[in-house]
C-alpha cells in the first residue's frame, strides 16, 4: 500500500515484518487504472520513483541496474538478437536498453496498462525516451493474450513484469510460458523478473519449475537493486539451448562499444553464482547448467 | 537513531532520504555503554536483532551472510591460517566462523565494548556461542591500541567494525592500517567491513586509498545483506601478496567438509566482480588485481 504521510514519506511494507520508506518532495502523478494504482513521486534521494499498487517499480537513481540486467545478459548471450519482445516494462527502460544493441531490428513491447506508459512518458523521460523510436512497436494489450495469439517468432523475450499480484499474476503461470516457448525461435531466450531470493522462495521455485518443464537450459541470476526490499533480486533465464555463460562471448561486450553503469563482463558471469541458500531452494529445477 | 514507536517498529534512517523499518515484538536489552547505545530486539521476521547507535548490526535471520563473507573468503585464500585476529565483532559470529577452520589454532578478538559482548552472550547465543572456546582469547580493549602495541604476528586480520561513526571511527584511519600491516605476517591478509557501494562511495575510496599505500594486493568484494540499507555491501581485501582469486584453491572448500548458507566456491569468485559504477569509483586504488 502506498501511504503518503503528513511528513511526506512513501512506504513499501512487506508482509507486516518490514518496510522501506523514502522521503518524498512532490507527487507528480497519482492515478488508478483498470489494473492497479499508478503513482510517480519525486523523492529526495532517488529522483522520480514509479510505484504500482504501492510497490516500488523503478527510481531514476537505480533504474539502470534492473534495465541493464534484464536486457544485456540475454542480448549478449544470443548471437544475433534481431527481433525482441518485451512484455510489461511500461516505463520504457527495458526497450531503451534493447535498442542500444545494433543487431536489434525490431522491438515489440506489450504493456497492459496505458496509464503506466503515459505517465512515464510525461514524468520519467529518462526511461521512456525511446518508446517513439521507429524500431519500436508499442501495443497496449494483455501480454498473455498477445503471446497466445501472435504468429511472430522472437529471438529474445523479456518478461518485465510487476510482482505476481494484480495484473501480472498470469505472467507467473504455466500456460503463459507454453505460449512464450512457442513464439521463441529455435535458439530463443526468455528472461523474466524473478522476485526476491529472500522473500519469495516459493515463487522462485514455481517459476523455475514451470520453465524447466519446457526449456533445455533453465537457471537464475541475481542483481542488487537499491530500492527493492532486501536489495538482492533475481531474473530467471531459460533458453532452447543457449548457455548463459558458455555461449557468452565476452569480446562482444567490448566490441559493442556500449558503456554501462551496472553491467560488465565480470558481472555477467558473477550474476549466475547463487548464494547457497538460494541454490538449494531451486536446485532441482536447474537445467542444462 | 533507534526509534521505538507505539506500534513497535524500529527504524534505521539514512541521511533523511530513506528508512528501513522492522516490526518488533519485544525489547530484550537496551543499554548505553561508554561508546554507544546497544539494543537487542526481537523482531517479527528476522529473529533477534542487534543495533548499535540505532544501526542494524546483525539479525538472526541473515547474520550468516556477513559472517560467511568476512571469514571464509580470506581463510580459504590464506594457505594455512593458524593465527587470526578479529577486531570488533562483539556479537561473536565472526569468531564462530573462524573456529570452523581446523587450521586455526588461535583466534584473538579485541572488542572495545563489553556491553556488546555481554548482551550478545545472553541474548544471541546463535552468534556468541563459541566465545568461550579455549582457542579464543577475548580482549576487551581498543583495537587501535591493541594493533599498535601487540608484538604478535597474525596470518589473517578481520576488521569487523561498525560504521565509521562513534567508536569505530579510528578503524577507518591511516595510522591504524600501518599498525595492522606491521602485525601481519609476510603472507598476511586483512579484510575490513567496507560500507555500502551505493551510500558510502567516499568511504570506500578512502579505505581503498589507505590500503593501497601499504599493501601489494588491494581490492573490494561484495555481498548481499538482507537487513542493511540498500542490501549490497562490501568488504575491502588487502594482502602482502596473496591474490583473492588466483590463490584461492577451490578444492579446499569441498575438502574442508564445511557447509554454508551463503558462501560457496562460485560466490567466492563472483563477489569480486564489481558493478561498473562501483568499479569506476575505486578503480585508481585497485592494486595487484
Amino acid at each position: 500500500m502506498l501511504t503518503m504521510k503528513s511528513e511526506l514519506w512513501i512506504e513499501e511494507k512487506f508482509k507486516d515484518i518490514m518496510g522501506v520508506r523514502f522521503k518524498t518532495e512532490e507527487t507528480c502523478f497519482a492515478g488508478q487504472s483498470a489494473f492497479q494504482s499508478v503513482d510517480i513521486v519525486k523523492t529526495r534521494g532517488y529522483g522520480k520513483m514509479l510505484l504500482n499498487d504501492g510497490l516500488v517499480m523503478i527510481s531514476e537513481r537505480d533504474e539502470f541496474v534492473y534495465h541493464d540486467m534484464i536486457t544485456h545478459v540475454p542480448l549478449f548471450v544470443h548471437p544475433f538478437p534481431e527481433n525482441v519482445l518485451v512484455i510489461g516494462g511500461g516505463d520504457g527502460g527495458t526497450v531503451r536498453e534493447v535498442l542500444r544493441h545494433t543487431d536489434v531490428k525490431r522491438c515489440t513491447m506489450v504493456e497492459i496498462d496505458r496509464m503506466v506508459v503515459d505517465s512515464c512518458k510525461e514524468f520519467i523521460p529518462l526511461c521512456s525516451k525511446d518508446l517513439e523510436n521507429p524500431k519500436v512497436k508499442l501495443i497496449i494489450d494483455d501480454g498473455v493474450k498477445f503471446a497466445k495469439d501472435t504468429k511472430e517468432k522472437f529471438d529474445v523475450i523479456l518478461v518485465d513484469s510487476t510482482d505476481p499480484i494484480g495484473p501480472a499474476q498470469p505472467l507467473f503461470g504455466d500456460e503463459f510460458y507454453e505460449d512464450i516457448y512457442n513464439c521463441l525461435k529455435s535458439d530463443g531466450i526468455v528472461v523474466s523478473q524473478g522476485e526476491s531470493p529472500w522473500y519469495q522462495e516459493e515463487m522462485q521455485r514455481k517459476l523455475m519449475k514451470i520453465k524447466s518443464r519446457l526449456f533445455d537450459v533453465v537457471t537464475i541470476y541475481n542483481f542488487s537493486n537499491l530500492t527493492y526490499p532486501g536489495g538482492l533480486w533475481s531474473f530467471t533465464f531459460a533458453s532452447k539451448g543457449l548457455h548463459p555463460i558458455k555461449d557468452f562471448v565476452k569480446e562482444r561486450v567490448a566490441k559493442s562499444c556500449l558503456t554501462f553503469k551496472y553491467y560488465n563482463e565480470a558481472i555477467h558471469e558473477a550474476a549466475f553464482a547463487l548464494p547457497q541458500f538460494q541454490k538449494e531452494n531451486i536446485r532441482e529445477f536447474l537445467k542444462g547448467i
